[in-house]
């Protein structure tokens, strides 16, 4: 079935302990259709870009099977840019620029041919732009996931509430779970976030996995234990494409197969963070995936039926 | 097979956010053998108390299957006596009073009908009297686990260094192990730590759970998502006790067994934080252990191959 994601295309320059960029591909939309590429093997994104966006990357996504009818390209505008610099830590960055540029005034169409979506994605934008999105879908999509940031929540929480209440997944990490639900505890957050609307939430907790909710149900997905982290950027767009990537190519929104979606999404977001950027997505095969997926079944796999051999 | 625990048996004081105690039974050792009495059914044990302890505690764990033939009564001393309060997060706690007491001068007698223990536990105490406890084993143990502090890193690291040499599984929060390897990141602190000695390494990390290490391989334990903590104190060691418990009983020190064991000490730790002290532990059942269980089975089990059903 049908996946669509609408977010931004967007250029970066990242600073890390270990280098910096100039200006590179980076946008939440460009990492949750290559993340999704994996599994799905025609999507579609709504999104805009200047005149100054590369061709060649859009070719890049287009050969990855991304419809690109929904993607607005302003003349005589420039993309939305964003530069960061991340602490030694890795946990924390500081935003040096925000240009937003053609994001500013972005009217998010949706192209006709894409009204049979059955699965949407809405990566981090305005609130506002994302509830457009939703109330411009004819056909309600089977499963309407989001994901917000801390900044909407300061500048624009009521706009956030109304689109809470349209949506079925919220993906957020720990300390956006924390603000929006005013708990501490992540238990009660998800209680509490749960009855803002959404009936599934994901909570990231960045080195220490994620946790799904649903009704009584809780699955605890652990994180890859990694060396070390190149660059953070993307890794949470990439968990949420590679999430909608699996749940729409199987067509199935039962927790069991969100369980697997998690662990897809986890093993695809421990590539992004290898490399700067998209660099070391671009570079994954579907063995190298596996691969992957395998280390976090041997991570987290045990039995506890005691078997005398 | 026979499991010897060498640890304080003590008194505590506990502030929490949700209420104080007076003074109640505390310890290591308390901790460590009453988790593994769910698994083990005889068991030995190293300590020493004051006059000032009551025979009533001594009953109880007497009647849980522990051997206290190697518990030392000093006459006309006092106990070890721990006061503490935690902050409102429960991740960290200031410590109001220690009175080491008999603890000073403990010298850690092994009784001769222990010696064919084939299981070591070394709670938490200084690394010298750790120590003298492996040297004095006639028979090497199959396996030695031992818990330590910052403390110790602090003001006894060469010693601590000589005792790491001697055990093979080391358990310590996540704090700990950054400290005793200078890494911040988990991973790379378990290589330094494991080239300091133990084989094994586990690394807890409260409400993350906790991460094993063995050769290449990696186990990721989530901790059980919990509404509140009511008192953290405890857990540690009734974790350790669990494990511990489990892998004499088994008698397997097999990379499988050992997750099936960090999994009931991860149980038997989500029970210990719900009331002060040794509480809820005592009202722990069997059966309701078994339902803990199977809800970190529900927590952290999936299958990734999909199944049309």
């Amino acid at each position: 079935m049908s996946l669509l994601t609408v977010g931004s295309v967007a250029f970066d320059a990242i600073e890390t302990p270990f280098g910096k960029t100039d200006k590179i591909i980076g946008g939440a939309a460009t990492y949750i259709s290559l993340a999704a590429s994996f599994y799905k093997k025609n999507q579609n994104i709504v999104a805009v870009v200047g005149d100054d966006f590369p061709k060649a990357m859009l070719d890049a996504l287009s050969s990855k099977g991304v419809n690109l009818e929904g993607l607005q390209i302003k003349e005589g505008e420039k993309s939305f840019f964003w530069s960061g610099k991340y602490h030694n830590d890795m946990n924390t960055r500081d935003t040096l620029i925000t240009e937003l540029n053609v994001l500013e005034n972005f009217d998010p169409i949706i192209p006709e041919s894409y009204q049979d979506c059955s699965y949407l994605m809405l990566g981090n934008l305005s609130p506002q732009v994302q509830s457009t999105v939703v109330d411009r879908m004819t056909n309600r999509p089977k499963l309407i996931a989001m994901d917000t940031m801390n900044f909407w929540m300061d500048i624009a929480l009521d706009d956030l509430k109304v689109t809470l209440k349209k949506i079925d997944l919220l993906i957020i990490n720990d300390e956006e779970a924390r603000q929006l639900s005013g708990q501490s505890s992540l238990v009660k957050a998800a209680d509490v976030i749960r009855k803002m609307g959404p009936k599934y939430l994901i909570i990231k907790k960045g080195e220490h996995g994620a946790l799904l909710f649903h009704e009584d149900q809780v699955f605890a997905a652990p994180a890859l234990p990694l060396e070390e982290v190149f660059d953070p950027t993307g890794a949470g767009d990439t968990f949420a494409g590679g999430f909608m990537g699996y749940i729409a190519s199987t067509d199935d929104v039962s927790f069991e197969n969100m369980k697997r979606a998690i662990i897809v999404g986890s093993a695809l977001a421990s590539f992004c963070v290898e490399k700067f950027g998209t660099e070391r997505l671009a570079q994954v095969t579907p063995d190298l995936l596996d691969l992957r997926i395998q280390k976090f079944v041997a991570l987290s796999n045990f039995n506890m039926v005691y078997q005398i051999v």
